[in-house]
């Protein structure tokens, strides 16, 4: 018989997870793997609350593994190092993203692109290469192999960095892969949420004028004052949305709830390029005409690999750039739940594990 | 009062056009401007029939303006050159394709991209500078600034180089512009008509290993044996399409009939780009998820600058590519639009305007 979540590996852990489809979270005794030759553990000290944690809780995606512990924006100090370990120390300011392990030998593999392995193992709530279950940061302790380990720099505080390591790469990745990332481009960013006001950052770190598109016209003085867009669209603004045809380079669209596409596209330039990062539900409608006629691309992208994720946290050092975020203790994530769905979040919850999480026993 | 179509210019003409959204063609007297400084004129020898003069005689697309003379595939011999003419004489070999003017002046104008200026004037039923109607190949005679005319080399007959012009361009610029033109890539071809069996073997030319994706099992012998393709797929045969599961470097869409663009997308690696050059009607249903989890790349590709479209056809002549054709006297254009509809044709019908096409007077 299998051994239970609190029995199959040598090391106790402790965080919250979810039962069933109902995806509230409650307090979780498992277990986690002895550190090995090649793994570094570290104490939790953050963990960012994603979009897809509540997906993943409820199981939207079908995919799902119940007993679930989300969490993939993971941030806290190293405890202790394997001996083959090259690049950690106890002490170190790290973090885990959205992976934790990949085939290490596949063609994405060897291009630094371990997100695209069809191999690679989600942080959470997916079958490891020993058979075990992930678990994710809504837990005190973390383990996993060096490879998958990034290294916070110091001038990045670890609660506001953790988000970084989802919502910070999805973004920054696109802009780089699809050349989103020359100095005076034109840049769309739709919707203001956790990805979107990174995205208008490293957009804007990397020189280009940013365009916010929104469906809340109160998100206008923010966006331009706080985020440092340049010029602000209410996509339901016909009049707005008309003038601003064919002005831009590119959109990151970040948006995961169904939206019409048309008008999106039709702010793009001739040659430019449309990626999605948000992944609604329902197929998305696409005119063919509306890509044919301005040679326009449509495409997705999903997180990044281990060397453009460390790249890109290195590169918000440089540039200042972390998440505005909302600390809560961990008792109260049921509520920071609801209150994402509602959008009522500036604009990432990060759960204070180090501070708040404590096993009852 | 508006001068008629056989009084507003100095020159007679003589064409085939539809008068209303029946669509069919009949004997129809025109003029053609004089021949300006810049302007080259020419004898129409042939004229290919696109699958898009079908949608403009009947309105399809809403924008035609009767009397239609259509053709945008024109090849013929050179009567008349401008005296600022460079680059044709009297005798020259040349064509006309898809546009006959452009603003010279925009982004796109100045990178070689005539097709995607905003002013582009398409080669029929279309406002010239002038403001009178422009009208096509299915006629005697044809005059364009030499910017628009593409020299034929000798080695391509007229009749089986003529639907280059609009087919040939259409799905060589993609292949180049999407980088699907390395030697050993992996390109599929979808749909095998007028545009996609020029894809192969342009594809084949650029050293790719192509596959053909088709509804019709039986096109697979011609496919192989004829065009050269390496392999052929049913796109209805769910257990074949499983194992070509993400083989392709890209894939070509030709296909202008709705379809389901899940199952063909799912041949492409990660990474990997799809191209539309046909435009069905009804809005394509792309679930996000398809293009996000591989990094995927849907697009589209509406012919090619005046450049890239001599470059095109000296590489046809280059490596012996032609378009196979049923050539037919113009006496026929109405029963060839009824077979093209059927798909009855191997591969486009070419009209012998030179030695079927007389004025009636």
């Amino acid at each position: 018989m299998a051994k239970s979540p609190a029995e199959e590996h040598p090391k106790k852990a402790f965080g919250w997870a979810a039962r069933d489809t109902s995806g509230v979270l409650s307090p979780f005794k498992f277990s986690r793997r002895e550190t090995g030759e090649n793994d570094v553990a570290f104490k939790v000290l953050y963990c960012g609350i994603c979009h897809s944690d509540l997906h993943m809780l409820k199981n939207e995606w079908g995919n799902t593994i119940y007993p679930i512990v989300p969490g993939h924006e993971i941030a806290g100090e190293v405890t202790e190092v394997g001996s083959k370990v090259k690049n950690f120390k106890v002490g170190d300011r790290v973090g885990v993203g959205c992976m934790v392990g990949s085939c290490r030998s596949c063609d994405s593999c060897s291009n630094d692109l371990e997100n695209y392995c069809p191999k690679m193992i989600l942080t959470y709530s997916a079958k490891d290469s020993d058979g075990t279950i992930t678990y994710g940061g809504y837990s005190d302790c973390m383990v996993a192999d060096e490879h998958f380990i990034v290294r916070i720099p110091d001038s990045i505080p670890l609660h506001a960095g953790a988000p970084l390591l989802c919502a910070g790469i999805t973004v920054y990745s696109p802009l780089r892969y699809y050349g989103l990332d020359k100095p005076g481009m034109q840049i769309g960013v739709v919707g203001l949420g956790g990805l979107g006001h990174v995205a208008v950052k490293f957009a804007k770190a990397l020189g280009a004028k940013v365009t916010v598109i929104s469906t809340s016209p109160n998100k206008k003085q923010e966006a331009i004052e706080r985020l440092g867009a340049d010029s602000f669209l209410v996509s339901r603004d016909q009049e707005q949305m008309q003038a601003a045809k064919g002005t831009l380079d590119g959109i990151i669209d970040t948006v995961s709830a169904s939206h019409p596409l048309l008008p999106l596209l039709s702010l793009v330039k001739t040659h430019g390029k449309f990626v999605l990062v948000g992944a609604p539900e329902k197929p998305l409608e696409v005119p063919a005409f509306a890509l044919i006629g301005g040679r326009k691309t449509l495409s997705g992208s999903c997180i990044g690999g281990m060397k453009e994720t460390q790249e890109m946290i290195d590169f918000a050092a440089k540039h200042n750039i972390t998440a505005d975020v909302e600390v809560i203790p961990i008792a109260d994530v049921n509520t920071a739940m609801e209150r994402m769905i509602k959008q009522d979040v500036k604009y990432r919850f990060v759960i204070d594990i180090g501070n708040t999480m404590k096993a009852s026993t």
